[in-house]
């Protein structure tokens, strides 16, 4: 993806930002190193900090800062990521694939603390305390989003409400701070500003729907992991949900979550998605796509704004 | 501890902080707020903050702002120290105690991260970037220094150098942090803001040597752990290091280590405990806080700096 014009008149620009993260993994410590270049070695999207480098151009693009804003965006992501594998070893027959199980669970807890403080001390690089304020807020909503989901694990009485609420904490809140972030950081009216907040949350709404409904449409291979695998550790998503609104009086998710197997997981994975809410959850992911489109229209009418509404309907139509 | 007038001139004002961590604990989400009152719970000595406050006196005391650093410093703390929970289950029989046996790994690692928001923000409220950036050069260097131990636990390879340089990098930095911050938010000259970091430090190295023999030497009722709980985790501290300079040739401590059992661990610790490692270490601790004590010549000679004297020397006498 990264070799396609996506990004638009940042594309180039992006390259500063992986350059931060291999001076990052340039540590004199040789295991920490390695660790370093499996969770920063590349082929990642750079959703996040492309988004970043993108809002920044509707202002002052002071290149420097923005990188140091879309590094610190990223490096809170991956750490999040990094401490999302860590998991209870008793859990592991549950299914649940660790992208690190090469490590202990307590050095990959360390490694996720040590990314944090990357992602802090980049964003003390861009010099406003507004944004470092705008990192721990959205980090407070992500660990709270997160630990609502473990509690809720297996507990088929959450609702849509629900599910919104927490991918709005565990998602959307860290692309509106991407957003957001580069508005305040190039110095842009109060008014744009919160329009790419804007954008950006409803951007990271539609952008993790249509990942939850990959999860039961994908192809295992292209997503390396396990079709299925959010039932698998517990989790509702959206596309479960609409699938017990319309069938109250059990059906194969419920079943599942009494007592789950193999076959039981199977027979729900195939009925979510025979059942219409596939596309009902679609329609949904479109839906956040258009108030993300929506919101541009405060901004000027440039060749960045059509990348930004692009990079919106990219999001519903990809397939990993 | 805390009804002692140990903390003199700054006393009263601790419950202010311990104000910010009631308001912390009031989130809308019942079993996150029963999880935050068990680590943030009360009871904790809330030496970091102490120091905080009482280093901000040297300068002009702005109580507001000094609280904000000494709630982060302390945030901080309970944050790496619910990370350092985070087990491997499977190393559960290696007889590590965990004190939050109660959550599940992965709650814990967010409950972890939640803390790590509330530091930062608190940092942030300092309205000082320079003091945010001193929290996260601490969080890296704890973190990296955590991943060192991690990886060197049952290496019996290591150095006393290694050792200091670990303990540096876990304890002594952030304490250091809570004395240089405090020295910056009131506006102290550069040459006090740095002799407040080399009090932190030396305090904090002594702290932890001392933590480390109490290990070997303490009560197992006031410690609340077992005694050997370091060797049992298959980390190497003073006394150990010590002990095996002293016998090259071989030893309890490396024969534990190469196949443990309670027996073992049993021998090993009573032969540190009799070997003069343990009085070895003291002197260390000793030195340490001389150290500290010198820094403190660069400030003005008031009640507060013989406050900062005496706790470092309470740190000396200290049996839990």
């Amino acid at each position: 993806m990264r070799t396609t014009p996506l990004y638009g008149a940042v594309q180039d620009d992006l390259s500063r930002v992986e350059a931060v993260f291999d001076e990052i993994k340039k540590v004199d410590f040789g295991p920490l190193s390695e660790m370093l270049g499996m969770v920063l070695g590349g082929g990642g999207k750079l959703m996040r900090p492309g988004l970043a480098l993108l809002c920044g151009r509707f202002g002052t693009y002071d290149l420097d800062r923005l990188v140091s804003l879309a590094a610190s965006v990223e490096l809170l992501h991956t750490a999040t990521l990094v401490h999302d594998d860590v998991i209870d070893r008793a859990d592991t027959r549950r299914g649940r694939p660790t992208v690190n199980s090469a490590f202990e669970n307590s050095t990959t807890v360390m490694l996720g603390d040590f990314l944090f403080a990357h992602a802090a001390n980049r964003a003390v690089e861009t010099g406003s305390l507004r944004v470092v304020q705008l990192f721990s807020e959205t980090l407070m909503i992500m660990a709270r989003g997160e630990i609502r989901q473990d509690l809720a694990a297996y507990d088929s009485r959450q609702t849509i409400r629900d599910y919104l609420a927490r991918i709005g904490g565990k998602t959307a809140s860290l692309f509106a701070t991407a957003c957001e972030g580069a508005g305040e950081i190039s110095k842009q009216p109060e008014e744009q500003v919160s329009a790419l907040r804007e954008y950006g949350y409803n951007f990271g709404m539609a952008f993790q729907v249509v990942d939850d409904i990959l999860d039961f449409t994908g192809d295992e291979e292209e997503m390396g992991k396990p079709v299925g695998s959010d039932l698998m550790q517990g989790t509702l998503t959206l596309p479960s949900f609409l699938l017990m609104e319309r069938s109250p009086n059990g059906n194969p998710v419920e079943a599942y979550f009494k007592a789950p197997s193999p076959e039981k997981l199977q027979a729900a994975v195939k009925t979510v998605r025979e059942s219409g809410a596939v596309e009902e959850s679609s329609q949904m992911a479109k839906d956040f796509c258009g108030r993300a489109i929506d919101a541009l229209s405060a901004l000027p009418d440039t060749a960045d704004r059509e990348t930004l509404a692009e990079l919106a309907r990219y999001v519903l139509d990809r397939h990993s």
